[in-house]
Formats: structure tokens, C-alpha cells, sequence
């Protein structure tokens, strides 16, 4: 039988290949660990919901259930994450885009980092709409970081000689299709988020991948599913009545509008980012301080959103994917919320909650609007692990609905009697997160959720026209923002925000390597260099008198005695030699296809310098 | 109004750029070209039709009608596509690969070649199922010459520096959009087929004039609809009722099957290929009588697809759109076929022309599937602007048509009761043309061409287990194919064809450069050398002694009385310098990505060697 099985795992791996077994692998345990992220999280909504709703008629207890419960849970996800790997908090988006485009930051695909960044996405996500924080993000990291612990194993690394990076594009891909069971979108996504240039030998693996995911996650929605609940594919059934070139019209006044408020929303983005890394105090805060200052701005967004102030009129009891999938209602709640009943436990009728008795549907909508932009804004500096993309993707929703409410009430009867608000509602989220992440793979997203393709030219066409509004002028998307303000090594970023950048040639921002080693010097010299200097990378070339033919050294240990140069390190040839004159942009290029990390400038046969990530970003400072 | 037009002018173009504008034309002007050449095709083969019918009764005219009608088109297709522009013939996809990878293939897109490529394509496509050839190729190849004319127009070229390539990536998505009125397919397309780095700054221009040419070509489809007609979309509503583990088993079974028909069919395909190439008399007749020999060919075609003979029971009178229509029904026909009446002309009856009376569903779908895959291998051989996708996906939803019927046939009454043979179709489309190009956009073309999200997990599935297995072990796909025999310059393909190749290092190709010109020489050194040497690119270095730093000079007029070395050609300084020991897969990514036409290879800081495309392709040879 033993050897049955080896002959087995030949044929198998000698048609398929085991990285094609690790791919779907990696699907299949991302859509696990996604699914039991969710369990857990409703069961600590759940209890939640429970322990409020037995308090009825204590004010008090009510306001500090409703307070105290997500703030506790945002202060142990931030401690939690903050003491096993401080590195896991935020979205991980933009770290990984960093990565992927050649730049290493080993911090951020450790084993220590996927546990903090589990349990603390799990606190983040329970904590329900008061936070106001998604899943998407953080869960594309996990995806890398499991990626890259896949590929560490060594039976699956011996056999092939892929790039461990064609591995985390595939993971990218995985973590968003797991999450939302949507695998087209999660191949474009990590086409268009994760570099400057695609690699289409990652297509194949990256749609098995993300196949595999979406598949699981949807096998185990349904069987996982109690009797009677519905999924949102299966209740959003919406029928566009509305005539095609009429809608085309109001879709392009819709984006017109919708790139405006992304603009607000990214502005005031960069100022709060800013602004914590600025100001004295907060900085302080921040240093020290993390838990309290996570459990009190938590505190004070649940203050905010008590339901039995404000909170009422912000629909502020149902949770995200509720919220949702009432927004996405096909009803025009303006002309029905007249006549309408208590609302009850039927999911048909939770809608209600946008229009409670003696107030309008605008008043509700505009109040959540005007009020979430600043809520998300401050939820966006918690040092906690959690995702920005689900939060967008609703307030454009919100904004679409608002819209839609808005026509429905001015057009004449006559017109606006077929208008279905929820068409703009899922235009709205598309164009919306789309316009903010500077992607369209939010349209696809929308399109797959919900399963529709009546609304799909509308909602493709909201997506575009906001993208490129909001991209003219070399605008950063969000998480361009986030990679500047962190100063993270990202060249896309770093180009569109400061275009002068693509100007730049080599020979401005090259750095003189002074650490030459010669080969004949051996151990010694690599010792003295050692000594005198922090560099981890020499040249090494023939002879010192002329520098004319080098490879370069990158030190690990000195561990046998008396070695010789090649013993204390890794040694590479140097293949390609840049001339001064070449531009930035296109040094950009090589490093991001062919992976590399340092690239080497001569003159004249001469090696004239050294660029690296570091120098490469030396302009923008 | 003059200066408020430049205003208005400036305004736009400050916001959008000129070349948004662009994307867009191209898009409406390709699904213009479309809807065109379709209605003139729908004019021709109504034609026929009429006449045909009209000799009902004249067994030998109306063979003759029906035999010499398509001859006398590919006849007049051929003579015409050749006489104008030789290089029109064929799909175009092989050449387009090339270009976009950087060689220079002038022929390919000129204005001269698109006339004839249009012309020929509708006199193609006129002669109908005889011929069973397709539209894709040609038309992405059109789109692209389309977008290179476009790009020719000094407007909007001197308002940005964009790569010319970035124009022709976005007109392949375009071209693949507007033919089937299917965005996303059209992007990923462009994605998987066209190079082997995809440059995500094309992204959104892709997916903005993709979306233009689908909506413009679905708006044209709905305003010329005649009443009481409809569409593929709107009549293929199939619900598919088998359970879901119960089908992705036999979905992983009849993938496998159909990997297997793809290798027969590329193995075939590329025996003929080879075959007209080298067969003496065949190459004879094709260098002098390409008229006749498609004549012939097609006179063959027609005779064996004649509808009073084998035709009949071969569905021979159904159009490419008929047939696909009619496969993707969603009855069991060897159930219904008992007691179904005779053909009307309702198109819900169309299927029954499968069924001639006294005659079993599986002998007509058997015939179909054995003679059409020689037909088809042999109209590949005709040299006429023609494609090669739309009969591969009828050819796999036959094949999936018969496996759905069988299975309906054989598995019990209980179990096959909800089959829906429609479903298999679908996959079967998908995951054999899939596997034939070795791309996954057919999956999205199949989901999007019929607007169902019940199929999509099978479909998907098929198409990637049948092109993981068709990729395994280097095979090469359709496109390979034709690259490899035709000798273009497509470093992917060489290097699936020929593994060896990615061990080779440059060191062993390179060509040592002779034209070498000082500086201080002058024009009579470029004078001296041009009647020593026939090339057009010379190394122009500081002084003969040392070639330490040099340029490349590539010859273009010679008009100046007494000029310089700069003036008789462009000088371009040499960015990049690669050792000799860089592997030739790498000059080939840099050479793509960063689009350069000649690698320069030193040693020691003097220049040992050039690279072009001729060089990288010795090793094949």
C-alpha cells in the first residue's frame, strides 16, 4: 500500500502539480476559518442583543449595556493584537500591496500576527454597528499570511520553484472571495488592488483558488442555514421597471453626486490620519494609552448611536449585513411608511426601523448620513484590526437610497411609479466603495451578492464614472492614503501623489554603496566592513583596483571557522546594471516584476550606487 | 463661442484627458462595425435561405444553391483579403499577442488590412454553418487596428504619453466586449490572452470602453429587434433543479471527458496545420490557387453538409446562433421526442430539426460531434479572415448536449426526472473553448451570454478542471499553436513549447553587435557602415578604444546636407545592461514589461552583445 501511495502521489503531482493541492487548500481554509469567524461573531451579537433587550425599561442599564459591551470588546482586540504582534492592526491592505509589490516586511506574515489578527477581527466585528468596521481587509492579510505559511511547508516549496509572491496574489484573491463567496470579484480585485503590473501565469491559480473559497463558504452557508431564514441572494429580488435610457441619465448624475461625497470622505480620511500622527496629545494617547483610548472613543460612538436618543432615528439596532439588505429594499419607503404597521420579527418588515413613527424617511437617511461620515471617520483611527471597505460599501448604499427616496418623492406619479429605490441603493454602495479603494471590483461585487444583472449597466457605469472622477488629478485612493501617512514603501502610491516623482531619474537618488569587499580579502575584510559599518549587503567584486565585475553579498551568519566568502552568506550575481539615466519609474518596474529587492547603478563598467526601496522613496520626504 | 468652446475644451480635458474620450469612441465605433456586419450577414444568409427554398422540389439546383452560394463567398473572401492585404487572413489573435509583446508586425495594423479583414469577414460569415467559422478573433484583431488608427490621430497623441500598447491591450477587451455585448468577459480576456505582465494602469481604460462597446451593442440589438423576435438572453431561462453535490461529481467527470475531445481536437488541429505547411502539392496550390483551393474546400464543406443527405441529420440548416440557441434548451429531447409534431417555424420548436423524424437524438448529436471536428480542422485550413472560438464553443455544448442526454437516458427515472441537459450544454461550451484557447473568460462569456447565476459553480468548475488538465506538462494552446507555426516571436509560447528554454542564459544567444560608430566619426562612419552591413541599428560609442559608453542609434532618413551622427536617426541613451549571465526568461519580462525592442548585453562594462527577437527565438529553431 505504501508504495501504491507514493505511485499515486506521483501521478497526481506529476499531472496536477501539489501547488495546484495547496491552492485549493488554501480556498477550502479560508472559507473556514471565515465561516467560523461568523459563528462566533453571532453568537456575541446575539448575546448582546439578548442582555439588552431583557433590561427593557431600565434606561440606564440599557445605555450602559449598549455602551459598555462593544467598548470592552474594541479594548480587548486592541490589547490582545497590540501585545502579541502590534503590526496587526488596521486593515493590513495597504502593508500587503507593499509586499507584493517587493518590499519586506517581515512582521506582517508571521504566525503571531494571523492569531492576534483572528481574535481581534472577531471582537472588532461582534461589537456590530456602533464601530462600524468590516471584514474584507483584515481578511485578505489573513489570507496572505496563511498563504505564506503554506508556502513555508516544505514538501509543497520542494517540488516547485514558483515566487512565494505568486502565492499572495492568489491569497488576495482568496480572502476576498471567501468572504463575500464572489469569485470573479476577488480575481479582479487582486488584479487591480495588489501592484503595477499583473502576472497572468497567477490567473489560473488565483480563479481555482478563489473558486474553491466561494464554493465552501456558499456549501456552508446553506447547510449551515436554520429553517426559514433566507440568505440576502435568495430575498433581494429586485425587478428594474425603470426605462433604460432614462435610468442611464440619472446614473450619471448619481455618480456625478456620489464622487463629490467620496471626495468629503477621503479628505476628511487624510485629515484624522494626519491628524493622530500630529497631534501632541494624541500621539501620547496613542503611544501609551492604546486600550483606554480604544474603549473610550467605542464608549463615545455608542453613546452616540444609544437607540433611545439619537440612535433611533439612525436605524442604529440592526446590524451590518441587516442594514444592507434593508437598504437594498425594492418598496419606496416614502409611500409606504404612511400606512404602515409596528414593526415585527418578520425579516420582510425590519426595514421599518429607517422610518419610525412621526419621521420621515429623508429625516432618518439624512441624519445617518451626516452623522456616519464623522462616526466612521473616528472609527477609522482605532488601533484595532478591522476592515474599511464593508463600512463604504454601506454609507454608499445609504447615499444611493437616499437618492432614489429623494426621486421617487419629486418625480410625478406617473414616472416614479415603477422607480425602484434599490437599483440606486446597490449602485450607490458599488460606485461608493469603488470611488474610494480607486477599484471597480466593487460593481462585480454588487452584481455577485445580489445576483442580479438587470441593474448591471447602471451599477458598472456609476462604478466607472466615480473612478475616474475621483482618480483625475492624481488623487490617492484610501489606501494610498494610509500608505503614505505610514510612509510604507509603495511605489503606485508614491507616484500618483507626487508626480513629479516620474521624472526623477536614477542618478538623483542613487546612494554610493561604500561596503566593497574584494574577493581575495576573504573573511577578514567581510570582518572589518562588519565592524564599520550597519550595512547587511556588500558588493564583492574581483580585485579593488578596478570595480568592474561585482556580485553582491547578503549576510547571514559567521558560523564555520575560518570560512571564506561564500561560506558567511548568500552570494548573487548581479544580472542587470542600470545606467544613471534611467528613470525612477522604470526601476520601479524591474524591481516589481522581477522581484527584486536591491538593484545596481553603473557607470562606465564602474558600479556607481545602490537603490533600494529606501532610496527609491528618498524624493517624496 | 470660440473661445467658450476652448474653454469647454480645456475644462474637459483637464478633468478627463482627451484619451478617455478615445476609450470611449472605440468602443461605440467597434459595436457599431458589429451590429453592421452582422445586419449584412442576416441580409446574405436570408438570401440563401430564400433561394434555397425557393428550388424546393429541384433536388440538383438546389444542391448546386446550396454548395456554390458559400463557395463563391469564401472564394470571393479569399481572393479579396489576399489581394489587398495578405497578412488579413486568419484569426489575428497569434499576430496580436506578438505585437503587444513587443515586436514590431507592421503589417498587422494598417488601414488597408482592416478594409480587407472586414470585407472578408463578412463574406465568411455569410456562408454559414457550411463553413462553421467564427467572428472573435477577427473582430479583436479589428478592434486593434481600430484603436492603433485611433491612436495615430495627432490630437489626441499629443495631449499624452501613454504607451501605444496601453491603446491596443484596452481595444482587445473592446473588440471581445462588442462582439457579445459581455463586459467582464471582454477585460478578462484581454487579461489572460494578451501578454504575460498585464499592466494595471489599462485596467480602467479597459473596462470603461468595454462597457461602452457591451452597452452600445446591447442598445442597437433592443432598438433593431423586429416585434415578436428575441434575444439569446431573454430566451434562455433554464432552472436547474439537479442537487448540487449530485452535479459537481459529474461536472468533474465530464470535464475530464472533455479535456480529453480538446487534446484530439488541438492535436488534429496542429497535425494540419503542420500538414499544409509541409505537403509539397498543398503548398503549391496555396502559394498560387488560394481562390481555388478555398473554393474547393468549401464546395467539399457544403456537399457533405448538403441538408438532403447527411446534412439532415446533422441540424445542417440552423445558423451558428440557431444552433447554440437550440443546444442550450432546457427539455430532454430523447424524452420528448417521441411524441413531438413536425418543425414549425416557432422558434421554441427550433430543437426539433435535432430530431428528424425516425431518427434517435444521440445518432444526429454523434454524427454532428464525428464529422464536425474534421469539417472544423479543415476550415481552419482556409486562407480567409475568419475565427476560431465561436466553433469550438458549439463544438463543447455539443458535447456537453450528448453527455446531458445520455445521462438522462441511462441514470433512473427518478434521478433524471430534474435534469436539465441545458446546464451540461453550458458547461460543456465554456470548459472545451476554455481549454482550447487555455483561457477562463469563457466561463464569464457563457454566464454572462445567457444571464444565469444557477450554472455558474458547474461552468466554472468545467472550465478550470479541463484547462488544468489541458495546460499540464507544457501543451500548447490554439494560439501556441499558430505562433509556433507560423514562427512568431511569442516568448510565452516558445518557452510552453520548448521548457529547455528557461534554463537558457543569455551568454548562449546573444548576437555579438558589429556596427559599432564613434561618436567623432561622423556621418561618414554611418556612411561607411551602411554599405558594409544591413542593419539599421548601430551602437554609437564614445571613442573606438574603449566601448565603455554607448548609445544605439536607429537609422531612419538621410536628408540634412552635412549632418551629425544625431540627425540621421534617433539616438536613444541604453538604460539598461544585462550580464550575460541573466536567463533569457527574464530579458524576455523586461523586454515586454517595459517595452524595449533591443536588450544590450556587457561584460566587464563593454558591450558584448544584442538581444532583439530574432536572437531570443535561435534556441527554438
Amino acid at each position: 500500500p505504501d508504495e501504491c501511495m507514493v505511485f499515486m502521489q506521483r501521478a497526481v503531482s506529476s499531472v496536477l502539480g501539489l501547488h495546484w493541492i495547496c491552492y485549493v487548500t488554501l480556498g477550502v481554509l479560508m472559507a473556514l476559518v471565515s465561516f467560523f469567524m461568523d459563528l462566533a461573531v453571532s453568537k456575541l451579537t446575539r448575546a448582546h442583543t439578548w442582555l439588552y433587550e431583557g433590561l427593557h425599561g431600565h434606561v440606564l442599564l440599557q445605555y450602559l449595556c449598549w455602551t459598555l459591551y462593544p467598548s470592552f470588546l474594541c479594548a480587548v482586540a486592541c490589547g490582545f493584537s497590540f501585545n502579541i504582534c502590534p503590526s496587526s492592526a488596521g486593515s493590513g491592505i495597504p502593508e500587503v500591496r507593499c509586499i507584493l509589490s517587493g518590499a519586506e516586511l517581515p512582521d506582517y506574515l508571521t504566525v503571531s500576527n494571523l492569531f492576534a489578527k483572528v481574535v481581534g477581527l472577531t471582537c472588532v466585528l461582534a461589537s456590530g454597528t456602533t464601530v462600524f468596521l468590516g471584514k474584507v481587509g483584515p481578511f485578505v492579510h489573513l489570507s496572505t499570511m496563511m498563504g505564506a505559511y503554506l508556502q513555508r511547508i516544505p514538501v509543497i516549496n520542494a517540488n516547485k520553484a514558483k515566487s512565494p509572491v505568486g502565492m499572495l496574489v492568489v491569497a488576495a484573491a482568496v480572502g476576498v472571495a471567501s468572504c463575500f463567496s464572489a469569485p470573479v470579484s476577488g480575481v479582479l480585485f487582486s488584479v487591480e488592488v495588489m501592484g503595477s503590473h499583473y502576472a497572468v501565469r497567477d490567473y489560473l491559480p488565483c480563479f481555482l483558488a478563489a473558486a474553491c473559497g466561494a464554493l465552501t463558504s456558499h456549501l456552508l452557508t446553506i447547510f449551515s442555514r436554520e429553517k426559514g431564514e433566507q440568505t440576502v441572494q435568495a430575498l433581494f429580488k429586485t425587478i428594474c421597471l425603470a426605462s433604460r435610457t432614462h435610468s442611464t441619465l440619472i446614473t450619471v448624475c448619481h455618480s456625478l453626486f456620489h464622487s463629490l461625497s467620496v471626495c468629503i470622505y477621503l479628505f476628511s480620511h487624510q485629515w484624522a490620519l494626519r491628524f493622530t500622527r500630529t497631534n501632541k496629545l494624541l500621539i501620547r494617547i496613542l503611544a501609551n494609552q492604546k486600550v483606554l483610548y480604544s474603549g473610550i472613543v467605542v464608549f463615545f460612538l455608542a453613546s452616540v448611536t444609544f437607540p433611545l436618543s439619537a440612535g433611533n432615528f439612525m436605524a442604529a439596532k440592526l446590524s451590518m449585513k441587516q442594514l444592507l439588505f434593508t437598504l437594498l429594499d425594492q418598496k419606496q419607503w416614502q409611500a409606504v411608511s404612511q400606512n404602515a404597521s409596528a414593526p415585527e420579527d418578520n425579516p420582510e418588515a425590519l426595514w421599518q426601523m429607517w422610518c419610525p413613527p412621526g419621521t420621515s424617511v429623508f429625516l432618518t437617511l439624512g441624519l445617518f448620513l451626516l452623522l456616519k461620515l464623522w462616526l466612521l471617520v473616528l472609527s477609522c483611527t482605532l488601533p484595532v484590526p478591522a476592515g474599511y471597505f464593508m463600512p463604504a460599501f454601506i454609507y454608499g448604499a445609504a447615499i444611493g437610497r437616499f437618492l432614489g427616496e429623494l426621486l421617487a418623492y419629486i418625480l410625478p406619479h406617473g414616472m416614479s411609479r415603477h422607480l425602484n429605490p434599490g437599483g440606486y441603493t446597490l449602485a450607490g454602495a458599488a460606485a461608493f466603495s469603488g470611488a474610494v479603494t480607486h477599484t471597480l471590483s466593487p460593481a462585480l461585487l454588487a452584481l455577485e451578492l445580489t445576483g442580479q444583472r438587470t441593474h448591471a449597466v447602471p451599477v458598472l457605469l456609476a462604478t466607472l464614472i466615480a473612478n475616474m472622477l475621483t482618480r483625475a488629478r492624481n488623487r490617492p485612493s484610501f489606501y494610498d492614503n494610509i500608505a503614505i501617512v505610514k510612509k510604507l514603501p509603495h511605489p503606485p502610491s508614491l507616484i500618483r501623489t507626487c508626480p513629479r516623482l516620474s521624472t526623477v531619474l536614477l542618478g538623483q537618488v542613487l546612494r554610493p554603496l561604500d561596503a566593497v569587499v574584494a574577493r581575495e580579502e576573504g573573511l577578514m575584510g567581510v570582518q572589518q566592513l562588519l565592524e564599520s559599518t550597519s550595512e547587511t549587503v556588500f558588493a564583492v567584486v574581483d580585485s579593488h583596483g578596478e570595480i568592474n565585475c561585482f556580485r553582491w553579498l547578503n549576510i547571514c551568519f559567521l558560523q564555520s571557522t575560518n570560512p571564506q566568502v561564500e561560506d558567511v552568506g548568500i552570494i548573487k550575481t548581479v544580472k542587470i546594471h542600470l545606467s544613471a539615466e534611467t528613470p525612477l519609474k522604470q526601476a520601479y518596474a524591474i524591481m516589481g516584476v522581477l522581484r527584486e529587492t536591491h538593484l545596481f547603478v553603473t557607470d562606465k563598467g564602474r558600479l556607481s550606487g545602490i537603490i533600494t526601496w529606501t532610496e527609491s522613496m528618498a524624493p517624496v520626504k
